[in-house]
C-alpha cells in the first residue's frame, strides 16, 4: 500500500531489463530510448499522468536505465521507479510546449554526455507520444548518431507474462466481473447512460476488498441499438430503451494491468437475428479457446472463430483480438500480435490476449469477449468466470 | 440528447472552417491533414475513442472536409460529423498495427485521388498520434508533395471561444463545482483514496440536472502529504491521514469541453508554512486575475502572480497556466499559449485559460486554481464560484 514502492520486486525488473538488453543486442543497438509510457512503467515502475509532455527511459547495456522527463515530474519518478535518484534527469519547464526549443534537444545533450553521441540508438518510430518533430529534432541534435527503428522492441518482451503479472491480472479480472454484475443488476429502460457509467466507474475504482481499482486505459463504451454498429462511441445522456441491445466494452485495471471483458445486455425480448448471431459467436469463441494452445499460431484462433461465423453468414472483416497487460491511454492493447489470419506468431505459455470478436452490424452490435491466458497444456484459461451469453433483462 | 447530432450548429462549424482556411491560406497550404482528435472534433464534430489508431481530417479550400479513419469507425463518424456520408473514407482493418503496411499509405492514395498528390500539405509534426513513422511513410508515399509543419495551426484558431462554446464550459463549471463540494464533504482521515475517487467519478459523470458529464481528458490526481511534491501522481488505496494536505486536480467536462478547477484539502490544523504559501498564492491569483485583461499579454498574468510569491520566498520555475476548451486525452490544455514570462501573446476577449499556479514543494504541495474567461473589459471572469482558499477539515 506504500505509494513510494514500485509494484514489483527488483528480481522482476532485472528479468525485464535482461530481456530488453538481449533484444537490443540482437538488433545491434548501443542504447534504446523508449517514450511509450507502458514500456517506461514496465521497465522502471514509473507511474504518473505526465505522458502529455515528452519523457522517456534510456536503456543501456552496462548501467541502470535513466529516467528522463520534465523537471516537475522528477518528484513523481523518485517515488515510483526502482532506480536511485542519480538515474533521474529532469529538463527545464521552458522546454514544455515551446515553439522555440524542443525537449529532444535536452535529451540529445544527455545522450552525448553519457558518451553515446555517435551511437546506434533505437527509437520507437511508431508509438504514441514520440512525434514526427521529436524524431527530426533528435536526429538534427545528434548528427553523428544512427537512429534506428525499434518500434515494439520492448512490447515484444512483454508478451509472455510472469507469475507476478498474472497475479495482478487476476485481481483486475475480479474487478471487472463485479462491474459487469453491477451493470446487469442496475440497467433498465429509462435509465440515463451517464448515470450507469457513473456506477460503472464507482465499481471499477472501488475495486474488490483490499485491491483498489486503477483507471483503465480506455473509458467505458456502451452504444445501444443502431448506434452499437459503431465500435468506439462513448456515452451520452440518452436513456436505455426497451427492445435494444447495448454492448459494454469494459476492463478491470489493477496497478495498470488490464483485463478487458465485454458483455451485451438486451432489454426485452431479443430478436431472432441477434440470437442467431449470439449462437454463432459463442460457438466461435469456444472453437477459438480450443485453438488457443501453446504451439499453435495466432492465426489459428482467428480461423477457428471465423468458421461458425461464416456458416451463419457473418463476415467481420476485422482482427479478433490483441495482447493485453500493463497499459496507459490511449490503448489497453500491447500492439504486437494481432489475432487475424495473416499473423503466424506461435502462442507461448504465459501470453495473454483479449479475444475480442465484436460484431458491429448495420443496425445493431454484439460483444461477448474473453480475456485469456495461454497455458503450457490444453486450451486457454479465461480470466473471468461469467456465462458466455447475451444478458437478457425483460 | 440525440446522439446522432453534432453538438454545434452548422453555422458554428462554418465559422471554424473559415478560420482554418484563412490560416491555411496565410501559410500557403493547399490542404491540411489534422490527426489531433481535439482538432478533428472541433472541425467536424467527430467523437469516439478511436484515436489509438491513425485517423484524421483532410481540410480543403474548395470542398467539405474528409474524415479518414479505420473502416470500423466509419459508423461512428456517420453518427457524429456534420458532413455527408460521401465525405467519410475508411481504411481496411489489415492496416491496423501491421508491420507490413501503414495506414498513411492509404491516406496518401486518398490524397492523390483528390488531385493533391503534388500539393503543399500541412501536417501536425508536433502532436500526439502523428508518429515519426506516420510522417516518413506519408512523405515516401507522396514523393511529389511538400509536407509542411502546421503544428497548432488549428489549435490557434480555437483560442477565442464562441458563445456556444462558452455555454458548454459554463455547464462543465457547474459539474466540477459540485464535484469539489463532494470532495470537501466526504474526505476524512482513514478513507481510502480510491474510494473517494470512485465518488469523484460518480459526480463528474452524473453531471448536474440535464447536463450529463463527459470523461475529462486527464484522470483525477490527488497526492497527499509529501507525495504532493509530485505534480502528476494518480491515486492508490492508501488512506487519507490527519495532518496532511491533499490537492485535487480535477476538471468538469461537458461534451468534451473542460473546466479544470483545483482545490487543496487539509485534514487537521494546517502548519504555518502552508498558510503562508496559501496567503501568497491567493494574493498572486488575485493579482493575476486583475492582469488577465484584453489587450494585456499572457506574460502579464505570470508576472503579476510571481511578485507576491517571490516576496514569500517561493520560486515556482514552471508556467502558471494554459488555454482550455475542447479536449481528448492525454491533455486538457490546448497547447498554444503558455502563461509564462516569455509569452507575449496578446489576450483577447473570449480566450479561456486554466490559471494554474500549482506549488509543488519539497515535502508538500498546494493547488488553488481558477479557470478564467477574458472579457471585453475589466479583469477575467472565473468560471467557478467557490472560495479561493485552502479547505480545512479539522
Amino acid at each position: 500500500m506504500e505509494p513510494s514502492l514500485p509494484p514489483f520486486s527488483r528480481v522482476e525488473y532485472d528479468r525485464r531489463l535482461a530481456l530488453v538488453r538481449a533484444a537490443m543486442a540482437a538488433a545491434g543497438l548501443d542504447i534504446l530510448f523508449v517514450e511509450d509510457p507502458s514500456n517506461m512503467a514496465w521497465l522502471t515502475g514509473y507511474d504518473g499522468w505526465s505522458f502529455y509532455v515528452h519523457q522517456g527511459v534510456l536503456v543501456f547495456h552496462d548501467r541502470d536505465p535513466l529516467w528522463w522527463g520534465r523537471r516537475m515530474d522528477h518528484a513523481g519518478a523518485r517515488r515510483t521507479v526502482w532506480m536511485g535518484a542519480e538515474c533521474l534527469h529532469g529538463y527545464d519547464d521552458s522546454f514544455v510546449q515551446s515553439t522555440e526549443r524542443h525537449p529532444m534537444q535536452d535529451l540529445a545533450t544527455l545522450i552525448a554526455e553519457c558518451g553515446h553521441g555517435a551511437a546506434r540508438i533505437g527509437v520507437e518510430m511508431e508509438n504514441y507520444y514520440f512525434t514526427a518533430r521529436a524524431f527530426l529534432t533528435l536526429q538534427a541534435a545528434l548528427p553523428d548518431a544512427d537512429l534506428v527503428d525499434a518500434t515494439a522492441l520492448v512490447n515484444w518482451q512483454r508478451t509472455v507474462k510472469s507469475e507476478a503479472e498474472i497475479a495482478f491480472m487476476r485481481k483486475a479480472a475480479r474487478i471487472v466481473e463485479r462491474t459487469v454484475d453491477g451493470v446487469a443488476e442496475r440497467i433498465e429502460p429509462g435509465m440515463r447512460k451517464n448515470d450507469l457509467v457513473a456506477e460503472i466507474y464507482r465499481d471499477l475504482i472501488t475495486g474488490t476488498g483490499e485491491d483498489w481499482g486503477d483507471y483503465p486505459a480506455i473509458v467505458p463504451m456502451l452504444p445501444s441499438g443502431a448506434d452499437a454498429a459503431a465500435a468506439h462511441l462513448t456515452w451520452n445522456g440518452a436513456p436505455f430503451r426497451k427492445g435494444e441491445a447495448t454492448f459494454f466494452e469494459l476492463a478491470g485495471c489493477y496497478r495498470r494491468y488490464h483485463v478487458p471483458f465485454c458483455r451485451t445486455v438486451f432489454l426485452g425480448e431479443p430478436h431472432a437475428q441477434i440470437r442467431r448471431a449470439e449462437a454463432a459467436l459463442v460457438e466461435g469463441l469456444e472453437a477459438g479457446l480450443e485453438a488457443a494452445r501453446a504451439g499453435n499460431r495466432a492465426a489459428d484462433i482467428a480461423n477457428a472463430l471465423a468458421a461458425p461465423l461464416e456458416r451463419a453468414g457473418i463476415e467481420r472483416g476485422a482482427r479478433c483480438g490483441y495482447p493485453i497487460g500493463l497499459s496507459y491511454p490511449p490503448d489497453w492493447g500491447e500492439r504486437t500480435i494481432s489475432l487475424r489470419p495473416e499473423d503466424e506468431t506461435i502462442l507461448e505459455p504465459g501470453m495473454t490476449f483479449h479475444f475480442m470478436p465484436g460484431l458491429w452490424m448495420e443496425d445493431w452490435g454484439l460483444e461477448i469477449t474473453e480475456s485469456i491466458l495461454i497455458r503450457p497444456d490444453g486450451p486457454a484459461e479465461c480470466f473471468c468466470d461469467r456465462p458466455r451469453a447475451l444478458i437478457v433483462k425483460s
